[in-house]
């Protein structure tokens, strides 16, 4: 039967999963990313792990090909560049390491991307030639699909929709700026608005005893599930800084649907709500009540491994 | 010899060209677009002009297409649909009635858009695959090109950047949102923006006799080039505004050029440097110092009227 691998770099862990035609993930497995200093150590790692599953389960397989959705990943040179949350610096050509030691095509894109990628192939936009793909994670990933194809760009970076400015001189960015739309909108976004209303307002909260390290998004959802005014106010500032942002990128591209993706796209109506009702308020009348805003059809599966293994399928077929 | 007719729908005038391969327009004319209260009789006078000049001087002529330019221009239906400085109102099935009339293939899309085409197939964008056509008039029209192709999005009418909210609660703008960009960026935006100064600012300028119906964007350049500080500031404010803006489009596409057209654009480093200053101060670190900030190289030229010949060269390309 044939197969393809997708593997998912994260700054922690690596996930590794063996995906046939139809998204069956029979295998999965996953290797510490930090615990190599240089990507040709870790390449050998990955080939170790691949080739033992080989070996012995997998036997019976043809693996067409490896995808890989890394951070700052490109499309067109296979390279992972300046990838803050890697050990590996500057520019890595990981795809021919990865060629050379597996013999195999290489396929390799950021996350987000994969993750488009995915919804495209395995999920809920099998039919659609353009839409957006949101992922909501410590920060915010996007991937945006244009008359059936990935968004690369001229550079093969672009689709970074997490640091568009929405808020002039606003939160401190990772990445230098201030006021980046992922600072709102993401799991450390919406935890940073906590904390913002709870210095801004007097509302009690269960959020009152708890530290900043100790909150995860999670928390948040459960409290506006319990009626916590602190979070319900949280998602539905997070939900107007999204949806007016989502505004802007339906008039760049005008997409038959928009994906969310993530540990806040799991709050469901807390999140969606918001986003759809300020969405359509800066909407271009032409554009109003089209445009649907859904939840990815991978939302309980591992869309980033599921993506990688997709990339792989769509440049076969492609 | 091979010609396409490229026709420009105005709200007031429609211009017509008869050009060759190679962008030359070796006929021109034009007819009152609102003296014609319904499409049938507007698309029979074209025709009348059309077939005179083809049973004279352009006798030898083999025409392969029509293409056209028109406010609300659907390029997947064919269809005009509630343009506002039309007379026609709804959806007007006006390809249809243009093929039955004309027998000849016809292509139609908004005149941003066929701008964008016109700078890939005679302009400055002969071989770029993804770029930001920006045109500014009146309001502010943009075309987006992505993998070499148009982006029209799912339902025919993406690319309307001039209606992305860029001041929360800003100036009231003709579609009935408000702080949408063209009412800061275009020849009418930085008119209003000058009369903002006159009321925020003491300094003297000689639009302090100029009333609001009178004043143009050409004055504002002159009374710039002048050291008239009102001038002056107006165009910084038009050109961070827009810049900003434009870094967030970056962030969507990452093209490899940014192109600006009309009035504003000939007003040369009083807009481009400013709009180029800001571009790069909200661009995230991977897009800085790439993408060019460029006039149209047809800035010149009848750009409408070549990118709706353009238009019909690259649907027979195709």
């Amino acid at each position: 039967m044939e197969a393809v691998i997708g593997i998912d770099i994260g700054g922690t862990f690596t996930k590794i999963g063996v995906v046939d035609r139809e998204g069956n993930l029979f295998y999965e497995n996953s290797i510490k990313t930090d615990k190599y200093d240089d990507p040709l150590s870790f390449v050998s790692a990955l080939h170790e792990v691949i080739q033992s599953f080989l070996a012995d389960t997998g036997k019976s397989l043809d693996i067409r090909g490896i995808g890989f959705g890394a951070p700052n990943g490109n499309y067109y040179s296979g390279t992972i560049e300046h990838a803050p949350n890697l050990a590996w610096k500057g520019i890595v050509p990981f795809a021919d390491i990865v060629k050379s030691r597996f013999q195999l095509p290489v396929v390799l894109t950021n996350d987000a991307n994969a993750a488009a990628i995915g919804e495209m192939v395995f999920g809920s936009a099998k039919d659609m030639k353009n839409f957006l793909m949101i992922t909501l994670g410590t920060g915010l990933g996007s991937g945006l699909v244009v008359n059936g194809g990935l968004v690369y760009g001229h550079d093969g970076f672009a689709g970074e929709l997490g640091h568009i400015c929405v808020v002039e001189k606003g939160r401190q960015c990772g990445c230098g700026m201030q006021g980046c739309l992922e600072t709102y909108v993401s799991a450390t976004g919406i935890k940073r608005t906590v904390f913002d209303l709870l210095a801004t307002e007097t509302s009690p909260s269960i959020f009152r005893k708890i530290s900043f390290s100790e909150l995860d998004s999670r928390q948040i959802f459960l409290a506006a599930n319990n009626g916590d005014p602190i979070a319900v106010k949280a998602f539905e500032i997070t939900g107007e800084i999204l949806g007016k942002s989502l505004a802007a990128t339906v008039a760049h591209i005008s997409p038959e649907a928009i994906f969310l993706f993530g540990g806040l796209a799991l709050a469901g109506d807390w999140i969606f709500n918001p986003t759809k009702k300020a969405m359509e308020e800066y909407l271009l009348p032409v554009y109003r009540n089209k445009v649907k805003l859904l939840p990815s059809g991978l939302l309980h599966k591992n869309i980033a491994v599921l993506g990688a293994a997709a990339l792989v399928w769509k440049e076969l077929d492609d």
